[in-house]
């Protein structure tokens, strides 16, 4: 029934999943697989929700039916990291407070490179091309994460950091995934970490005036 | 004719070309802001060599007259700098090359924001939906601006210290005129080259490993 499979590299907190599971759980995680492709190919504007069903191969109204609709399916395909944000937060709590820059460039750079890329490059057309989509990305990229750690943050000018995280967070999805820029954009995981987690770190922690 | 004027703010550079002009220089600038708007708007794919020159009031054989078709104009419209390479790899390469980073987080930030950042955002919907467009990119910021100032970076990894500090600037780019996260999006340029320069400056001569 399927045309995308759900297999694919396995990101974090992706293996309890693993297994037969029931025809509604393998919809679902049919429709989120081709909304990504969709939105990565058409942006948020140009992806209908007939074409991502399709691609799915289940009818259109499974994506009211576990879903509600275009907005709720992008925000779960598209939006959210993937893997839970629980266990994120957590991993991003443990350990030295100084070696948080690090924990997120490696955090966000393995999950991205797990999917190909394919999730940030449906990000970027959306955004680029949907308002909402932006307001979206800032309510999840700003409160549910960044809220979440936010005692481990210098207390001035909290939320001037936070956004200055996001650009190079971006940034760096961008010259990976987006334009492919070499060397960058084939490096080795350790080697950015090394290259971009001090510069994250001082968003978060050094002085900036 | 020109349904789009090409008054607004003055860019660096733009000063010497004030006053009266012929009617062809008009055309070819009524068609490069032309081109700017309809680039964000739709992409590089969906914008049309038509939909241009109409937006221009000019015909659309003009385009070819100028500019010899759509993946010239998107070079001159979109990935150029708003103002010469001379004059800005000059202005890099005074001062102190310990404030390299700063200036050219100023350089980047006063150019975007001179056009509202039109530009910028005309070049993200353009590179997410076209590979030569990122390709294009590539040559312009790696070679054409980055090729002049490498005797101002560090030996070691000078490639990819280059995607790396084009990462901080695209991101900062998406963050403050695609997505808008505020108050990184709103924030003055003194305060952001403060916070962003010395960053720069690390991925140019920093250590990184």
């Amino acid at each position: 029934m399927m045309s995308t499979p759900t297999a694919g590299p396995p990101g974090p907190g992706t293996g309890r999943r693993r297994g037969r599971r029931p025809g509604g759980a393998d919809t679902r995680a049919a429709l989120l697989a081709a909304a990504r492709e969709v939105f990565a190919e058409q942006g948020y504007s140009g992806a209908t929700v007939r074409a991502i069903a399709r691609r799915a191969g289940v009818d259109a109204a499974m994506v009211n039916h576990w879903f509600g609709g275009k907005e709720t399916l992008f925000a779960e395909a598209v939006l959210r990291l993937p893997f839970e944000v629980e266990p994120l937060v957590a991993h991003l709590r443990s350990g030295p407070a100084g070696q948080l820059g690090a924990r997120m460039a490696r955090a966000f750079l393995t999950s991205w490179d797990a999917e190909g890329g394919t999730r940030f490059t449906a990000l970027v057309r959306s955004v680029a091309t949907h308002a909402d989509a932006g307001s979206s990305l800032r309510d999840f990229f700003l409160e549910n994460l960044f809220g979440r750690i936010s005692d481990l943050v210098a207390e001035d000018g909290r939320e001037l950091r936070a956004t200055l995280v996001a650009s190079q967070v971006m940034g760096l999805g961008m010259v990976r995934y987006v334009v492919h820029f070499e060397p960058l954009a084939s490096a080795g995981v350790d080697g950015l970490v090394a290259a971009v987690g001090p510069n994250i770190q001082r968003y978060l922690t050094g002085r900036l005036d």
